[in-house]
């Protein structure tokens, strides 16, 4: 017997433990990236690959593959080359952008909070509880949408995390190391590696979600149109929108 | 009062419609190509779009904005562009793809049942109750995994409609007629559209979601090295994967 919080439709609900709304998921789901060392239980990973494997693909192809990298000799090295291009990339970006400057010179700011939070979170890479590289099996040559046979899977395998009590961010830094991770881990010609996602119990509260209004983001009929109807739930706050680190 | 299902966390949860549980909508939201007539509710369609804008997306730069075509003038135009293109290309992809032989010719076959619904639902997409464009404001060239800011936020507005009696499927359609919509919607440069999804009540049941094993797609460590772990709810039922239209 699996121990999996995903239902089969045509099996009884009855042995599932108690669940979370499907609209309070969608709503509390943010990046987490601190964690506490605990580990992630291996049923519950399998239940988050299941709910990320329920997700659509062109076609149905199904050409995602999942590398869940632990403590494993191949993880060990690919977390070594993640953890320091995503240093090396955070470290030009802090002074790029100026996280030092202005409103990051005091320390309890947005910006200031923010440049702790991702120093912390590339430092600690290499002992992330979890990463999981979601790898694309092209069957053409790479486009501009081929993602969407991918990260709808990703966002079904936060969700599921969120539900779990875990939970994750989504980044790109295997980009910054593609080729190296590639061998590291034995990754063939013609599949690409799509995302780098951390995974693991969060450390702290989460923080609200925060977003531009609805309204800035939707359009009615025409680009630029307003939809009038587009409105929020009472009480929503909003965040401006602009370049954060990850 | 907005009407929204989805709760802002600091809110007390009164007032709000029974939900469905999250891993319910992950295991059961599948696609949907043959809907009721019946339009969709605009506080219905606000919560959906709402739950989209909860993904995340790189450094949270918020670049998804929504063209929602109802029975406005320009949603006229793009919804006969798209209709015409989808309709060219099934048609050809039935021949080349066989779907009249083997198999094909027994009506009750997978095949034969395909086929239909997919004549039934490139037929139906000028008067699909909703159809919705997510496209990205880019601030570089494009790029395969440009999607990872797009892609999840589709997955969330699925699972919202799954949640509220609606369902959808995610096409590439605007693929085919890009620069004709464009026009017609007036979409300046530098903005791409990434999907086309069709939205509406399903008519008819829902069948039940099947994917490859889980233990073909996840591996430990390395790629090829089984996950032993990866183990499926009790009941699960498999299809073989491969090229389906749509």
């Amino acid at each position: 017997m699996s121990d999996h919080r995903l239902r089969v439709p045509s099996e009884p609900a009855l042995g599932r433990r108690a669940g979370i709304d499907l609209f309070d998921a969608l709503g509390t789901t943010r990046s987490i990236r601190r964690f506490t060392d605990e580990p992630v239980d291996e049923a519950d990973l399998a239940t988050m690959l299941f709910a990320a494997s329920r997700a659509p693909t062109g076609s149905n192809r199904q050409p995602v593959r999942w590398l869940v990298l632990r403590d494993g000799p191949s993880a060990e090295a690919a977390r070594r080359l993640l953890g320091d291009a995503a240093r090396s990339m955070w470290s030009g970006k802090r002074s790029r952008d100026g996280y030092e400057q202005g409103s990051g010179n005091d320390p309890s700011s947005p910006k200031a909070r923010m440049a702790r939070a991702m120093e912390a979170f590339v430092d600690g890479l290499d002992t992330v509880p979890v990463i999981l590289l979601p790898a694309l099996v092209r069957y053409r040559a790479p486009t501009p949408t081929e993602g969407a046979s991918v990260y709808p899977a990703v966002q079904n395998l936060l969700l599921a995390a969120r539900g779990l009590g875990y939970g994750g961010v989504l980044t790109g830094f295997q980009g910054l190391v593609e080729d190296e991770l590639r061998q590291v881990l034995g990754v063939p010609d013609g599949v690409g590696l799509m995302a780098t996602i951390a995974l693991g119990r969060p450390e702290g509260g989460h923080g609200p979600v925060r977003r531009r209004p609805l309204d800035e983001i939707v359009f009615d009929d025409r680009w630029d149109e307003p939809a009038r109807w587009a409105v929020e739930p009472d009480g929503t706050r909003h965040t401006a929108a602009g370049p954060r680190p990850a």
